[in-house]
Parts: structure tokens; sequence; C-alpha cells
């Protein structure tokens, strides 16, 4: 088996093989916390690596035996972020893979840093971010619009909103969610960005306590005439939203909804 | 200096430090032809190196002690194909890349496959090209579209065209150009794509020669109409089109060009 586990130690010191996740991007990932020795929402990260494997034609990944082999190296960790990196071997030149292609996978540590998470503030990225509708939603390995998106935000904001032109479509590192005149809304991901396993527990126990969330286009417009958002991510979980370029916004509403669903990160 | 060298041998079996270019695609490359310890164009290739590491942000990247590197490992090489990968160095979690960040550096060497490149047959690719005007243009490692398009080829075609809906922008390893009505164009890349060191050469040439080529958008239907094309790359040079999809082309417009721009790959 082509695993590869790196305790937090090990982060600056560590080998992989050379394959077609370093040379093209070829593969995909998630990214976690471990609490007292267990992976929180394993089974949606799971379900994520199983639906990137089969979206990318990995063939021979099997997630049983990997979260088999992650548990025996978690048990005693008690607070870590993990990320698993799923990618594909190379055994001949080029673009082209060959189906039966063995994949490697990197299970790496690190430890959590303290981000101040009770609230967060907004600007739009210059970067865009890239589309693709085959890709989309995927946590797959091509990330470099994420990468310089990121490499926008100074002390002054916490997170950048991803845009096509006037289509707003994520955080550099989150999902959004904005109320709009009473209801909630999410950006549809058709053409550019990642699913996240956050905004699909927010969506799922939305619909559980029938409350009214839509997944559609929307434009930067309405993410300016907003009354309330937030973001999310597997790290921080629902992460309210105090200001939007340079208009405030008050968070209750958002406290006001994690209350209603009874949201745990 | 963080510079790896792996033969022709090697290639299986290579280990690298695990950093950024693996977790997000964070870096750049190029792919060339060393004959008889010489790399072929070896000033272009560096200067797109040099380009894409001014625009990726890799501040400490050095090119000349790089080729110095190189030349000592290629003197006694006869005939292999050379990649260069720089990737960035990693020391903190997330995104956003420190300005300071050191680069690794891969460089492998392969043997050159035999395909057949007096003709190329092409058809248009289901797999739509990722766009993203910030990265348009740059060989940077994320490719997993064209990894995609490249899986599209069976044995009846030797490459696809590669689109923006109906906007044709490039082959899966290959740039395009064609002949309309007596002229020569090429598809603009600042959407999409790679500015190919052959392509960027033959429009060198072609101006050179008074013979007029027009770097434009080019649509399906354009392409469809076409009374010759070729496509590009630096391991083939010019490759004449033959078919694209069931229409047959004459290849003595591209070979004539050819002769004309006094062209050796």
């Amino acid at each position: 088996l082509n695993y590869q586990f790196f305790d937090i130690y090990d982060i600056n010191q560590a080998n992989i093989q050379l394959d077609r996740g370093y040379l093209f991007g070829d593969g995909f990932y998630t990214t976690g916390i471990i609490n007292n020795g267990v992976f929180e929402h394993q089974i949606l990260h799971q379900n994520r690596l199983i639906a990137s494997a089969a979206k990318l034609q990995f063939g021979s990944f099997d997630s049983k035996s990997l979260f088999d082999f992650i548990q025996q190296n978690i048990n005693s960790v008690k607070h870590a972020c993990i990320r698993i990196t799923v990618s594909r071997a190379q055994s001949k030149r080029g673009y082209a893979f060959l189906d039966e292609e063995e994949c490697n996978v990197c299970i790496q540590l690190s430890n959590l840093t303290n981000v101040a998470t009770n609230y967060c503030e907004l600007f739009f990225a210059n970067t865009p971010i890239s589309i693709n509708p085959f890709l989309a939603g995927t946590k797959h390995l091509n990330r470099l619009d994420n990468v310089f998106a990121a490499k926008e935000i100074k002390n002054s904001s916490q997170e950048c909103l991803m845009c096509i032109d006037e289509l707003v479509i994520c955080g550099s590192k989150t999902n959004l969610f904005i109320n709009l005149d009473g209801t909630w809304l999410t950006p549809s991901l058709n053409k550019a960005g990642i699913e996240g396993i956050t905004r699909q527990r927010v969506i799922g126990l939305m619909q559980e306590q029938n409350i009214k969330i839509e997944i559609r286009d929307i434009n930067k417009i309405e993410v300016n005439q907003c009354d309330a958002a937030f973001v999310t991510n597997s790290l921080i979980g629902i992460w309210p939203v105090s200001k939007i370029e340079n208009k405030p916004l008050a968070t209750e509403m958002t406290d006001n909804l994690k209350c209603l669903l009874n949201f745990e990160r």
C-alpha cells in the first residue's frame, strides 16, 4: 500500500514519490480535524474522497483500507488538522494516464493555528476563479487560483470572495451563504468552486428544519445588498461575516441560525 | 540548492520533497529535448521559466545556477526528453505562501517515444479547458484539463482540440495554427491555454518572412472551414494536420510553410 503518514513534526522534511500529483496536479484531497483520536465527520470525508476518485477515474482507490490505516495512526492524537491527499502514480510520460495506474496517499497532521473565528471580514478578490464545468465541485489538486486569491488577504481581512466577473462563487478557503430579503442563498458550484463538507452539512440541516435555502447563481450586487452572511469550512465550521468590503453586517442572524440548527463544528 | 536530477532509469523510483507543488500545483515547468549534450532552444526554455517565476511570484528562482547545473548533467546525454519542474516549498499550512519561500527543482530525463509525426488527426475534446485570465499562457502545474482531454484520444487520432464553448484554444499538448482564406491564424491565449515555445518561434519566423499571421479568437466553424492546419510543440516541432473530425486536410500548405521558414524542430 502506497500510504505515507507524516506526523506534526515531519511536515518540513517529508519525502514522497514523484508522481502525477506533483507533475500535473492529478489527484484530490480533503482536510479535517482530529479530536481525541476521533476524525470529525469521517464518513463525509470518506464519501468526498470516494466521489472524487470516481470523478477523476482513480479505479484503484480503496477508501476502506485507507481509513483503517488512518484510524491506527490517530488513536493517540489529541487535537490536529489532518490532510489526506490521493495522487496518481506515473508509469509513462505525458498527460494521459493508464486506467490501472496505482494511487499514492499522503496523510499529513499539523497543528491547528489559532484563528479568531467569531467574525470574518470579506472583500472581493482580484484573482479570478478557474472555470471548468467538468472539474467544478471537486477538491482536486489544481488550486493555483485559491493560492493567489488567499495571497491577497492582508491583516485587515480574514477571507476574500472569488468571482467569475460579476458572479460570486466562494471564499478562497470557504463556501459562502448570504441572507437576502429573509431567504438564505448559497452559490451554485457548477462552473467553479469546491463543494465543502460543512456547506453540505449546513444545507442538509436547514432542509431538515424546513428553513428555506436556495442554491443558485449569486452576483456581487446581491452580496452587497445582503442582510447577513457567513462562510464555512471543515476547520472553522460556520464563520459569521461582520463586514463585506466597507459595509458592516450584523452577525445575529447567523448566530440564531447556528442555534436553531444546533450546529457544532 | 534544492535540485534533484533523475536520469532515464530513475523515473519510476524517484522521491521528492513534499511541497506546495504536490499540495496545490503551485509551480511551473517546461519540456524540451536534449540532443548530443545540447539542450535544444535552451534560451527560450530559460526565458519561459524566468517569465513563469515572475508571474507566480517565485522570488528565489535563479535560472542561471539552474542551467549551469543542468549543463553539467547532460554533457553525455545522446537523445532524451527533459522536463524541468519548479515548485514552491512549504513552511506553513494553507493556500497563501510566504514571499521568501524557497523553490524546489526537479529535472527528469526520459526516453523519447516514437510518435508518427508526419501527420496528425484531430477532433474536438469534450473535456472543457480551464478558464483563468490570470493563469492563461503560463505552463503551470494545474493541468487536470489537459490530462482529461488527452485521455479522450484513442488510437484513431493523435491529438484533440480544447475549447471554451465554441472558441477553440489549443490542442491537449500542442498549439494550433490554421489557414483560413489564405491567412494563417492562431488562437489568442488570454483566457486559457499555454504559450508554447514552438508557437512563439513559428510566429517570430513568419513575421521575419513577412508572412501574415493573426493572433485572435478562433471558433469551431472557422476551424471546420480551414484549408490547412498544423499543431506545434517542443518535442515534435510543426505537426501537419491531415484530418479534423471527419474532414480530410491537405498538408502541402504546411509543408511549404515549413520549407519557407527553414524550420527545424
